[in-house]
């Protein structure tokens, strides 16, 4: 699909993941976020296990999780409105941490409630690979660029 | 001071840095955090500019922001709390992004709104050193230890 | 079920309307709430359709579905944790409008995604009945009573 | 001041009272709000302490601190936009219970962190009349109606 072509219409997983390194390498700083799936229903993203996002005591850090859910819904955005998304911004982020997690993969789970004409609003789950819960979730609203 | 008498003692600004740079070294990972003022009314950290923090374009990142929120509002509750403080973790942060930041430093005002005997609750002022502005808002949530 | 026993059982949701309808009577002056459906899995509440809580325009009113997401999560605390849970207190709730309910009856499914020594947390999903779409989203942390 | 001049016009508390009283009659269904005062700087709203707003134990109850936080807003933005503000919609609110208001009035102050293009932020900070203390602290976001 060419990049042209691409700003109507819903991209893919690989297609996100390409626009993103050339675009936000240093997302990828603290830890690697692989970019599974994106569908209209669900986008799957996971942070690998890093030591520069790991607390002593053994748990993911909060702002690696903050960034994780942030980064997800990003990614969902862009999916849903194509390249256009990428100047979508966050304006407002509430995430509950439930439980510690244990050193390990996280996975985030996105679903978009909302994609209206000036703002979007979805919900992330996150989830320790390792125990199999999940560790925190979250609500986020972004500002969507004029279309 | 001794640590033992700490417990229900205020800490200063530089006590806690000097027990933060010990216990957690990885907080200045991503920009150097300064502890500039620790009162029971005000605390105040200064997230330094750095390379690691800014977006392309020259703004200051979401995920950093988050993480100087988080972290002024854990340096509040120890400084009221003393030494025991440092087992209290963020349970929800509600963030609002105002203005993008341009890149510079970025100074947290926090102040205790409520420290319970399970919670406490603050809020958190971001502002840019540069423009002057308030460029976030948060309002933190986390669980004290049992005292 | 006798209320010594339940403290540490499930109620079912006729025990807890009952319980609810003498202590609390004036949680239904803006519209009854009906408790529908209380598992350890999903709680059911629906709000009827009032003129109290409807908004000119025809629209069911902000605070009427903030009220209701407050309540249901309350009633899946007391399913869950039984009598004692009466004594929960919401210490935070973060409240997402996502588009207009038109008037009729709005449906608040919970689930509890964490119920701790001290607090509990909770997802609350309103739907208009009428048009069969999620119309708020929340997430309410609540303070749980010693037990 | 006629409709057409107040469109670019900040309102003064008189004014946005009228305007409320005709076209929102049922804010006051649950005790009475007084706006006490709409400057660039500051919106103060006073709930009158009412029956329908106390609960049992005699403490005013959450959803009528949502309802007033949720109102002054409202009332701050009318302020700020003029008349077309009548249509901004509120699309998140996040509020912290911060200690159990007695029965009495409560006062709400508002302070604008941003009014852009679509959205507007604001803070509110209730206080219990009779105790002189915080007893709430809430975020909310609005959309605001095109200009």
């Amino acid at each position: 699909m060419s990049i042209q072509d691409s700003v109507t219409t819903t991209l893919d997983a690989a297609t996100i993941e390409k626009l993103l390194d050339t675009r936000f390498p240093q997302i990828h700083a603290n830890g690697r976020h692989f970019i599974e799936e994106v569908t209209p229903e669900l986008t799957r993203v996971r942070l690998a296990a890093d030591d520069r996002n790991i607390r002593p005591g053994g748990t993911v850090s909060g702002p690696a999780m903050f960034t994780l859910a942030d980064f997800s819904v990003y990614v969902a955005i862009i999916g849903q409105l194509g390249e256009s998304g990428i100047d979508a911004v966050t304006t407002n982020m509430n995430i509950s941490f439930l439980a510690k997690p244990e050193a390990g993969d996280i996975l985030c789970r996105v679903r978009l409630l909302r994609v209206g004409r000036k703002l979007a609003v979805a919900e992330a789950e996150l989830t320790s690979c390792a125990a199999g819960k999940i560790v925190a979730r979250a609500v986020a609203t972004y500002a969507l660029p004029a279309r």
